[in-house]
Protein backbone atom coordinates (compact mmCIF):
# COMPACT_ATOMS: atom_id res chain seq x y z
CA UNK A 1 0.00 0.00 0.00
CA UNK A 2 1.49 3.61 -0.50
CA UNK A 3 0.57 6.78 1.44
CA UNK A 4 -0.59 9.54 0.37
CA UNK A 5 1.36 12.84 -0.55
CA UNK A 6 0.35 16.15 0.69
CA UNK A 7 1.98 19.45 -0.36
CA UNK A 8 1.54 22.93 0.97
CA UNK A 9 1.99 25.96 -1.15
CA UNK A 10 1.67 29.97 -0.73
CA UNK A 11 4.38 33.32 -1.05
CA UNK A 12 6.41 34.23 2.42
CA UNK A 13 5.04 34.72 5.74
CA UNK A 14 1.82 33.09 4.67
CA UNK A 15 1.28 31.08 7.46
CA UNK A 16 2.51 27.11 6.04
CA UNK A 17 4.09 26.35 9.05
CA UNK A 18 1.14 26.99 11.33
CA UNK A 19 -1.40 25.10 8.60
CA UNK A 20 1.35 21.93 8.42
CA UNK A 21 0.64 22.08 11.95
CA UNK A 22 -3.06 21.66 11.45
CA UNK A 23 -2.46 18.93 8.73
CA UNK A 24 -0.30 16.88 11.51
CA UNK A 25 -2.91 17.03 14.19
CA UNK A 26 -5.41 15.63 11.43
CA UNK A 27 -3.09 12.92 10.96
CA UNK A 28 -1.99 12.20 14.33
CA UNK A 29 -5.40 12.12 15.31
CA UNK A 30 -6.14 9.07 13.42
CA UNK A 31 -3.06 7.30 14.06
CA UNK A 32 -1.63 7.95 10.65
CA UNK A 33 2.08 7.12 10.33
CA UNK A 34 3.56 10.04 8.40
CA UNK A 35 6.67 12.12 7.34
CA UNK A 36 7.04 15.73 7.42
CA UNK A 37 9.51 17.24 5.56
CA UNK A 38 10.41 20.51 3.54
CA UNK A 39 12.06 21.64 -0.24
CA UNK A 40 14.81 22.56 -0.84
CA UNK A 41 15.81 20.31 1.59
CA UNK A 42 14.97 16.54 3.47
CA UNK A 43 18.67 15.28 2.81
CA UNK A 44 22.27 16.48 3.25
CA UNK A 45 22.76 17.19 -0.29
CA UNK A 46 19.31 19.03 -0.76
CA UNK A 47 19.78 21.06 2.21
CA UNK A 48 22.87 22.28 1.26
CA UNK A 49 21.50 23.47 -1.80
CA UNK A 50 18.86 25.18 0.25
CA UNK A 51 21.22 26.98 2.12
CA UNK A 52 23.47 27.74 -1.44
CA UNK A 53 19.81 29.37 -2.61
CA UNK A 54 18.58 30.83 0.33
CA UNK A 55 22.09 32.64 0.88
CA UNK A 56 23.30 35.70 -0.18
CA UNK A 57 26.44 33.46 -1.67
CA UNK A 58 23.64 32.59 -4.50
CA UNK A 59 22.80 35.99 -5.58
CA UNK A 60 24.91 35.96 -8.45
CA UNK A 61 23.60 32.38 -9.76
CA UNK A 62 21.68 32.37 -12.86
CA UNK A 63 18.03 31.17 -13.00
CA UNK A 64 19.03 27.92 -14.85
CA UNK A 65 20.92 26.89 -12.58
CA UNK A 66 19.01 27.71 -9.47
CA UNK A 67 16.32 25.45 -11.48
CA UNK A 68 18.74 22.26 -12.47
CA UNK A 69 20.29 22.79 -8.26
CA UNK A 70 16.04 22.50 -7.10
CA UNK A 71 15.42 19.60 -8.96
CA UNK A 72 18.97 17.98 -8.46
CA UNK A 73 17.83 18.66 -4.79
CA UNK A 74 14.76 17.39 -5.67
CA UNK A 75 15.69 13.90 -7.25
CA UNK A 76 17.55 13.01 -3.65
CA UNK A 77 14.58 13.46 -1.83
CA UNK A 78 12.85 12.01 -3.80
CA UNK A 79 14.57 8.76 -4.08
CA UNK A 80 16.16 8.78 -0.59
CA UNK A 81 13.12 10.11 1.72
CA UNK A 82 9.34 10.94 -0.35
CA UNK A 83 9.31 7.36 -2.44
CA UNK A 84 10.81 5.54 0.32
CA UNK A 85 8.30 6.80 2.84
CA UNK A 86 5.44 6.60 0.15
CA UNK A 87 6.00 2.83 -0.29
CA UNK A 88 6.55 1.82 2.80
CA UNK A 89 2.87 3.23 3.42
CA UNK A 90 3.61 6.44 4.93
CA UNK A 91 1.60 9.70 4.41
CA UNK A 92 3.97 13.06 3.26
CA UNK A 93 3.12 16.10 4.26
CA UNK A 94 5.94 18.45 1.95
CA UNK A 95 6.30 22.30 2.85
CA UNK A 96 6.37 23.25 -1.07
CA UNK A 97 7.54 21.07 -3.90
CA UNK A 98 7.13 21.54 -7.21
CA UNK A 99 4.60 23.93 -7.60
CA UNK A 100 6.76 26.18 -5.55
CA UNK A 101 8.97 25.69 -8.86
CA UNK A 102 6.23 26.82 -11.44
CA UNK A 103 5.00 29.65 -9.01
CA UNK A 104 8.96 31.18 -8.35
CA UNK A 105 11.13 30.14 -11.03
CA UNK A 106 8.58 30.51 -13.70
CA UNK A 107 6.27 33.10 -12.51
CA UNK A 108 8.72 34.55 -10.33
CA UNK A 109 11.73 34.81 -12.57
CA UNK A 110 10.60 34.42 -15.53
CA UNK A 111 11.90 30.66 -16.90
CA UNK A 112 9.99 28.72 -19.59
CA UNK A 113 7.14 26.44 -18.16
CA UNK A 114 8.58 23.50 -20.51
CA UNK A 115 11.75 23.71 -18.97
CA UNK A 116 10.07 23.02 -15.30
CA UNK A 117 7.82 20.39 -16.91
CA UNK A 118 10.50 18.51 -18.90
CA UNK A 119 12.38 18.39 -15.48
CA UNK A 120 9.50 17.48 -13.83
CA UNK A 121 8.93 14.29 -15.80
CA UNK A 122 12.48 13.53 -16.31
CA UNK A 123 12.55 13.85 -11.93
CA UNK A 124 9.18 12.47 -10.63
CA UNK A 125 7.88 10.59 -13.66
CA UNK A 126 4.24 10.49 -12.74
CA UNK A 127 4.26 11.47 -9.38
CA UNK A 128 2.23 14.29 -8.72
CA UNK A 129 0.84 14.93 -5.08
CA UNK A 130 -2.18 13.36 -4.17
CA UNK A 131 -3.18 17.03 -2.33
CA UNK A 132 -2.10 20.71 -2.51
CA UNK A 133 -3.15 22.86 -0.25
CA UNK A 134 -2.29 26.92 -1.50
CA UNK A 135 -2.27 29.40 1.12
CA UNK A 136 -3.12 32.54 -1.11
CA UNK A 137 -2.39 35.82 0.61
CA UNK A 138 -1.43 39.36 -0.97
CA UNK A 139 2.42 39.01 -0.64
CA UNK A 140 2.76 42.70 1.13
CA UNK A 141 0.88 41.37 3.73
CA UNK A 142 3.16 38.14 3.97
CA UNK A 143 6.15 39.44 3.92
CA UNK A 144 5.19 42.23 6.25
CA UNK A 145 4.94 39.04 8.28
CA UNK A 146 8.28 38.08 7.73
CA UNK A 147 10.26 41.12 8.36
CA UNK A 148 8.78 40.72 11.59
CA UNK A 149 11.02 37.49 12.43
CA UNK A 150 14.72 38.99 11.33
CA UNK A 151 16.84 39.37 8.13
CA UNK A 152 14.68 38.22 5.19
CA UNK A 153 16.94 35.40 2.84
CA UNK A 154 17.42 35.53 -0.67
CA UNK A 155 14.57 35.01 -2.25
CA UNK A 156 12.23 37.21 0.24
CA UNK A 157 14.16 40.38 -0.83
CA UNK A 158 12.62 39.92 -4.15
CA UNK A 159 11.25 42.80 -5.70
CA UNK A 160 7.24 42.57 -4.66
CA UNK A 161 6.38 42.18 -8.31
CA UNK A 162 8.14 39.08 -8.42
CA UNK A 163 6.29 38.09 -5.47
CA UNK A 164 2.89 38.93 -6.85
CA UNK A 165 4.01 36.79 -9.90
CA UNK A 166 4.57 33.63 -7.30
CA UNK A 167 0.94 34.37 -6.11
CA UNK A 168 -0.57 34.78 -9.57
CA UNK A 169 1.06 31.43 -11.15
CA UNK A 170 -0.17 29.63 -7.47
CA UNK A 171 -3.78 30.86 -8.02
CA UNK A 172 -3.22 29.73 -11.89
CA UNK A 173 -2.19 26.28 -10.66
CA UNK A 174 -5.45 26.07 -8.22
CA UNK A 175 -7.61 26.88 -11.03
CA UNK A 176 -6.14 24.75 -13.78
CA UNK A 177 -6.07 21.55 -11.38
CA UNK A 178 -9.07 21.91 -9.35
CA UNK A 179 -8.55 18.19 -8.49
CA UNK A 180 -5.21 18.31 -6.82
CA UNK A 181 -5.35 21.74 -5.53
CA UNK A 182 -7.17 23.73 -3.11
CA UNK A 183 -6.64 27.17 -2.50
CA UNK A 184 -7.44 28.55 0.84
CA UNK A 185 -7.86 32.76 1.66
CA UNK A 186 -5.04 33.13 4.42
CA UNK A 187 -5.78 36.87 4.53
CA UNK A 188 -8.83 35.47 7.45
CA UNK A 189 -8.22 35.15 10.76
CA UNK A 190 -5.84 32.22 12.04
CA UNK A 191 -9.37 29.99 13.86
CA UNK A 192 -11.16 30.31 10.59
CA UNK A 193 -8.10 29.32 7.90
CA UNK A 194 -7.82 26.24 10.42
CA UNK A 195 -11.32 25.48 9.70
CA UNK A 196 -11.21 26.10 6.27
CA UNK A 197 -8.55 23.76 5.86
CA UNK A 198 -9.73 21.10 7.95
CA UNK A 199 -13.01 21.50 5.91
CA UNK A 200 -11.03 21.30 2.43
CA UNK A 201 -8.75 18.21 3.48
CA UNK A 202 -11.55 15.79 4.37
CA UNK A 203 -13.29 16.85 1.05
CA UNK A 204 -10.56 15.67 -1.09
CA UNK A 205 -9.05 12.89 1.13
CA UNK A 206 -12.14 10.64 1.75
CA UNK A 207 -10.46 8.41 4.06
CA UNK A 208 -9.42 11.20 6.41
CA UNK A 209 -13.16 11.91 7.24
CA UNK B 1 34.08 38.22 -32.78
CA UNK B 2 33.49 35.30 -30.54
CA UNK B 3 36.62 32.91 -29.50
CA UNK B 4 36.85 29.01 -30.60
CA UNK B 5 35.81 26.56 -28.41
CA UNK B 6 37.83 23.12 -27.94
CA UNK B 7 37.27 19.86 -25.43
CA UNK B 8 39.09 17.48 -25.18
CA UNK B 9 37.89 14.08 -23.30
CA UNK B 10 38.55 10.31 -22.97
CA UNK B 11 38.98 7.90 -20.12
CA UNK B 12 40.61 7.35 -16.88
CA UNK B 13 44.20 7.82 -17.54
CA UNK B 14 44.14 8.64 -20.62
CA UNK B 15 46.45 11.93 -20.75
CA UNK B 16 44.03 14.44 -21.18
CA UNK B 17 46.48 17.14 -18.67
CA UNK B 18 49.49 15.66 -21.31
CA UNK B 19 47.30 16.34 -24.29
CA UNK B 20 45.88 19.90 -23.15
CA UNK B 21 50.00 20.78 -22.48
CA UNK B 22 50.06 20.47 -26.72
CA UNK B 23 47.22 22.60 -27.08
CA UNK B 24 48.20 25.42 -24.94
CA UNK B 25 51.45 25.52 -26.36
CA UNK B 26 50.10 25.67 -29.80
CA UNK B 27 47.55 29.00 -28.64
CA UNK B 28 50.87 30.20 -27.07
CA UNK B 29 52.81 29.94 -29.85
CA UNK B 30 49.69 32.04 -32.01
CA UNK B 31 49.63 34.68 -29.55
CA UNK B 32 45.91 33.36 -29.05
CA UNK B 33 44.37 34.61 -25.58
CA UNK B 34 42.83 31.58 -24.16
CA UNK B 35 41.27 30.20 -20.85
CA UNK B 36 41.97 26.56 -19.79
CA UNK B 37 39.18 24.57 -18.01
CA UNK B 38 37.68 21.91 -16.80
CA UNK B 39 34.23 20.15 -15.57
CA UNK B 40 33.22 19.70 -13.64
CA UNK B 41 34.12 22.40 -12.39
CA UNK B 42 35.36 26.03 -13.43
CA UNK B 43 33.76 27.82 -10.89
CA UNK B 44 33.43 28.02 -6.79
CA UNK B 45 30.06 26.13 -7.21
CA UNK B 46 30.87 23.68 -9.57
CA UNK B 47 34.06 22.88 -8.32
CA UNK B 48 32.13 22.10 -4.80
CA UNK B 49 29.32 19.69 -6.94
CA UNK B 50 33.01 18.50 -8.48
CA UNK B 51 34.34 17.75 -4.86
CA UNK B 52 30.91 15.84 -4.41
CA UNK B 53 30.57 13.32 -6.96
CA UNK B 54 34.32 12.54 -6.72
CA UNK B 55 34.22 12.26 -3.01
CA UNK B 56 32.87 8.66 -1.50
CA UNK B 57 30.40 11.47 0.02
CA UNK B 58 28.72 10.98 -3.39
CA UNK B 59 28.52 6.83 -3.04
CA UNK B 60 25.00 7.11 -2.75
CA UNK B 61 23.74 9.85 -5.09
CA UNK B 62 21.54 8.28 -7.48
CA UNK B 63 22.66 8.58 -11.42
CA UNK B 64 19.77 10.96 -11.99
CA UNK B 65 20.35 12.94 -9.32
CA UNK B 66 24.23 12.98 -10.43
CA UNK B 67 23.32 14.17 -13.77
CA UNK B 68 21.05 17.28 -12.28
CA UNK B 69 24.17 18.22 -10.78
CA UNK B 70 26.66 17.63 -13.44
CA UNK B 71 24.08 20.32 -15.83
CA UNK B 72 23.75 22.91 -12.54
CA UNK B 73 27.82 23.06 -12.62
CA UNK B 74 27.81 23.46 -16.40
CA UNK B 75 24.89 25.90 -16.55
CA UNK B 76 27.13 28.08 -13.96
CA UNK B 77 30.53 27.12 -15.74
CA UNK B 78 28.75 28.75 -18.96
CA UNK B 79 27.27 31.75 -17.25
CA UNK B 80 30.21 33.01 -15.39
CA UNK B 81 33.17 31.58 -17.18
CA UNK B 82 33.21 29.74 -20.76
CA UNK B 83 30.39 32.30 -22.60
CA UNK B 84 32.40 35.24 -20.91
CA UNK B 85 35.43 34.10 -22.32
CA UNK B 86 34.05 33.06 -25.67
CA UNK B 87 32.09 36.47 -26.45
CA UNK B 88 35.30 38.12 -25.58
CA UNK B 89 37.02 36.36 -28.26
CA UNK B 90 39.18 33.93 -26.23
CA UNK B 91 39.76 30.98 -27.26
CA UNK B 92 38.35 28.00 -24.25
CA UNK B 93 40.22 24.87 -23.60
CA UNK B 94 38.06 22.42 -21.58
CA UNK B 95 39.42 19.42 -20.11
CA UNK B 96 35.64 17.16 -20.65
CA UNK B 97 32.55 18.76 -21.58
CA UNK B 98 28.82 17.32 -22.44
CA UNK B 99 30.32 14.32 -24.40
CA UNK B 100 31.98 12.77 -21.18
CA UNK B 101 28.44 13.06 -19.58
CA UNK B 102 27.32 11.23 -22.98
CA UNK B 103 29.75 9.07 -22.15
CA UNK B 104 29.85 8.50 -18.07
CA UNK B 105 26.07 9.55 -17.27
CA UNK B 106 24.42 7.80 -20.57
CA UNK B 107 27.29 4.99 -21.42
CA UNK B 108 28.66 4.38 -18.31
CA UNK B 109 25.35 4.52 -16.05
CA UNK B 110 22.80 3.80 -18.33
CA UNK B 111 20.48 6.91 -17.84
CA UNK B 112 18.41 7.53 -20.87
CA UNK B 113 20.14 9.52 -23.93
CA UNK B 114 17.06 11.86 -24.40
CA UNK B 115 17.29 12.85 -21.05
CA UNK B 116 20.88 13.89 -21.35
CA UNK B 117 20.34 15.79 -25.02
CA UNK B 118 17.36 17.43 -23.06
CA UNK B 119 19.42 19.04 -20.53
CA UNK B 120 22.35 19.65 -23.19
CA UNK B 121 19.19 21.94 -25.29
CA UNK B 122 18.05 23.69 -22.14
CA UNK B 123 21.75 24.83 -20.83
CA UNK B 124 23.66 25.01 -24.02
CA UNK B 125 21.21 25.93 -26.12
CA UNK B 126 23.59 25.49 -29.79
CA UNK B 127 26.58 25.99 -28.33
CA UNK B 128 28.42 23.04 -29.32
CA UNK B 129 32.54 22.84 -29.54
CA UNK B 130 34.22 23.74 -32.67
CA UNK B 131 36.65 20.50 -31.84
CA UNK B 132 36.53 17.65 -29.76
CA UNK B 133 39.52 15.78 -29.47
CA UNK B 134 38.84 12.15 -28.23
CA UNK B 135 41.95 10.27 -26.54
CA UNK B 136 41.24 6.54 -27.19
CA UNK B 137 42.45 4.16 -25.14
CA UNK B 138 41.76 0.68 -23.75
CA UNK B 139 40.54 1.73 -20.15
CA UNK B 140 42.27 -1.36 -18.20
CA UNK B 141 45.90 0.59 -19.74
CA UNK B 142 44.14 3.43 -18.34
CA UNK B 143 43.02 2.65 -14.94
CA UNK B 144 46.68 1.17 -14.76
CA UNK B 145 48.23 4.81 -15.03
CA UNK B 146 45.59 6.22 -12.44
CA UNK B 147 46.47 3.37 -9.82
CA UNK B 148 50.44 4.29 -9.67
CA UNK B 149 49.14 8.45 -9.04
CA UNK B 150 47.20 7.45 -5.54
CA UNK B 151 43.80 6.72 -3.81
CA UNK B 152 41.92 6.19 -7.09
CA UNK B 153 38.25 8.43 -6.78
CA UNK B 154 34.17 7.58 -7.05
CA UNK B 155 34.33 7.18 -10.62
CA UNK B 156 38.09 5.53 -10.96
CA UNK B 157 36.62 3.09 -8.68
CA UNK B 158 33.71 1.69 -11.08
CA UNK B 159 33.74 -1.41 -12.70
CA UNK B 160 35.99 -2.17 -15.86
CA UNK B 161 32.54 -3.09 -17.48
CA UNK B 162 31.45 0.74 -16.65
CA UNK B 163 34.81 2.16 -18.44
CA UNK B 164 34.37 0.26 -21.51
CA UNK B 165 30.99 1.39 -21.92
CA UNK B 166 32.46 5.01 -21.06
CA UNK B 167 35.25 4.44 -24.12
CA UNK B 168 32.29 3.10 -26.40
CA UNK B 169 30.27 5.60 -26.00
CA UNK B 170 33.39 7.95 -27.11
CA UNK B 171 34.17 5.85 -30.14
CA UNK B 172 30.29 6.49 -31.04
CA UNK B 173 30.34 9.92 -30.69
CA UNK B 174 33.20 10.12 -32.88
CA UNK B 175 31.78 8.18 -35.33
CA UNK B 176 28.31 10.16 -35.63
CA UNK B 177 30.32 13.53 -35.42
CA UNK B 178 33.22 13.16 -37.19
CA UNK B 179 33.29 17.55 -38.49
CA UNK B 180 33.55 17.95 -34.83
CA UNK B 181 35.12 15.13 -33.07
CA UNK B 182 38.61 13.81 -34.21
CA UNK B 183 39.24 10.44 -31.91
CA UNK B 184 43.26 9.78 -31.45
CA UNK B 185 45.16 6.54 -30.37
CA UNK B 186 46.26 7.38 -27.39
CA UNK B 187 48.57 3.79 -26.98
CA UNK B 188 51.10 5.32 -29.03
CA UNK B 189 54.03 6.63 -27.57
CA UNK B 190 53.54 10.28 -26.12
CA UNK B 191 55.31 11.81 -29.13
CA UNK B 192 53.49 10.18 -32.01
CA UNK B 193 50.47 10.79 -29.80
CA UNK B 194 51.78 14.58 -29.72
CA UNK B 195 51.91 14.57 -33.51
CA UNK B 196 48.73 13.09 -34.32
CA UNK B 197 47.02 15.84 -31.88
CA UNK B 198 48.85 18.61 -33.20
CA UNK B 199 48.10 17.32 -37.21
CA UNK B 200 44.33 17.01 -36.31
CA UNK B 201 43.71 20.35 -34.44
CA UNK B 202 45.91 22.05 -38.09
CA UNK B 203 43.37 20.19 -40.01
CA UNK B 204 39.86 20.87 -38.30
CA UNK B 205 40.98 24.68 -37.37
CA UNK B 206 42.81 26.35 -40.83
CA UNK B 207 43.39 29.52 -38.87
CA UNK B 208 46.10 27.85 -36.94
CA UNK B 209 47.80 26.90 -39.34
Amino acid sequence: MTGKFITIEGVEGVGKSTNIAVLEEILRDRAIDYLCTREPGGTALAENIRSRLLDSGGENLAALTELLLIFAARADHLDKCILPALEQGKWVVCDRFTDATFAYQGGGRGLPRDCISALQSMVQGELRPDLTVILDLNPEVGLGRVRRRGAPDRIERETIDFHARVRQSYQEIARAEPERCVLIDASADPDSVRLMLRAAVMDKLPELR
